[in-house]
């Protein structure tokens, strides 16, 4: 653990709390569904790791990053401690979880597109690496606890991590800002859109079914 | 976009020809299953999309071709909104979403073992290859709507796919056709073979159970 | 197939050995669910070979191994005929799964880890590179056929796999013992922990619910 990076850099510091509250979120899913503390190890590692995974293996970054890097294995072990001993003294479980999972999904949009521009990928690599690795991680945590992803509901999910992604793309491309600025601000701008609307109860439009399918309903 | 590549290429052509009819596939999928317009992208991406990055991610081509090439991206999107706006005129949506199914299935089997016959892999490693990319797309839009993946079913699935890439490998090694013929009759064989199964309602035998197993059902 | 090879390197042989164990039980668990010889074949495949891909695709060793050697190939399709032919005449399905299954965790346990000390990775990485690529293939079985996987059930199976492993680590590490006596050992260990703890119905604490839910239940 090298203190002075994790001092100085913005990149390094998120992208390590966007493991975490990613891990909180696997691993809160998996109290609320009773699995063992080792169910919890896996949810938090899967959900948490998932994503920067997919990320690295995606640009060819390998070993993957969580492979050289021990902060990673204690935040997860961390959370899963955390949720063990005090997830029962939590009212509202599922509060709690989408919170975390909304700032986990505004943090890896923004560093899965640095990833993109650091490996000098197009705009829409780049956008598309940031929404598909913030989007993976709770993809996999809810495929293993057999619900609908989050992804494929009427939600607003994956379009906040677009449109904050795009919005910190043309604060890169344009803006004169420092690239610590532009990383907060796109963060900041996912995490908002994702709560706001869920809380609003926001939901993108849907296409029109048939005719003859929608009297058999 | 490389016009004058696009134009004499038939891998190139094929490869985002079969994207695209995969995209297809998983949004007219989530179309069925009524997710939202970012459901419909998501499913499209992943079903169009990563057949093609476990394949580059296997033998190591790295970073994914669709992240270097923005044509995908604008297949996966023309799909999405091709479903979003006309798929409610559709009348027979599985039937559809079938025979988009059986093309990208010819496509990505012959696209495959050509991406292992350029890496000089061995013909088993080419097949596995071809077979494995090419049911990974349908696999992964199948289980993310809760539904048992076509290639556990009982339908000849895979199985179009593996005779299909046998041919396509066996007139690579010994015929002297050009590589353009090789790759439209592969690509043709397993397509119908799959299609034409689908139509007859052919399966592949299964395995006896035990005959306590039998007596309690 | 290198001959001498296979006769004198234990990892070569446990490699194969956990991956025709875990095909058995990929394939034995499809013809439990009564899918068909193609099924049988995704399921054995994608158990077998699924931990091992994850691991060289996770410590950036491509071509993945499998693609590489033909031998992994065979023990899938043997796999698959033994399961085709002889499973009917299994009385016990279940109990033969999870003793394949057993093996297989030991096995994959091992091999992962070596694999990251052969990659220099920190002691955290190697045992995280162990369980995850030991418990992955299984859980994709498990996930294909919509059960919940055995990593987030009450009974012990990863913690087997980080105990096993972690005894494997510090034979590396401070034991005088020869290579191979420390992957058997390891391998017996994991295997051991999970058979004795399933058949004694052990399983790991539970995180406390709220106590309002408790009152619901």
């Amino acid at each position: 653990m090298n203190i002075t990076k994790y001092l100085i850099d913005p990149v390094y510091i998120l992208d390590h709390l966007g493991v975490f509250v990613f891990a909180l979120s696997g691993a809160l899913a998996g109290h609320k569904k009773r699995t063992d503390i080792f169910g919890l190890f896996a949810l938090a590692g899967l959900t948490g790791l998932g994503g920067g995974a997919l990320r690295d293996t995606l640009i060819g970054n390998l070993p993957a990053v969580f492979l050289q890097d021990s902060v990673y294995l204690f935040l997860v072990i961390l959370a899963v401690l955390l949720v063990f001993f005090f997830a029962g003294k939590v009212e509202n479980l599922s509060s709690v979880i989408v919170a975390f999972d909304a700032i986990g999904l505004g943090i890896f949009t923004i560093i899965g597109i640095n990833y993109g521009l650091q490996f000098e990928l197009n705009w829409y690599a780049c956008l598309f690496l940031g929404i598909t690795t913030a989007t993976v991680g709770g993809a996999i945590r809810d495929s293993l606890l057999l619900q609908t992803p989050n992804i494929l509901t009427r939600e607003i999910y994956a379009s906040a991590s677009m449109a904050g992604g795009a919005v910190y793309l043309i604060l890169e491309y344009y803006a004169s800002l420092t690239p610590t600025v532009n990383i907060l601000l796109g963060t900041f701008i996912v995490s908002l859109i994702r709560l706001y609307s869920y809380y609003k109860g926001w939901n993108l439009p849907r296409s029109k079914m048939p005719k003859e399918f929608m009297n058999k309903q």
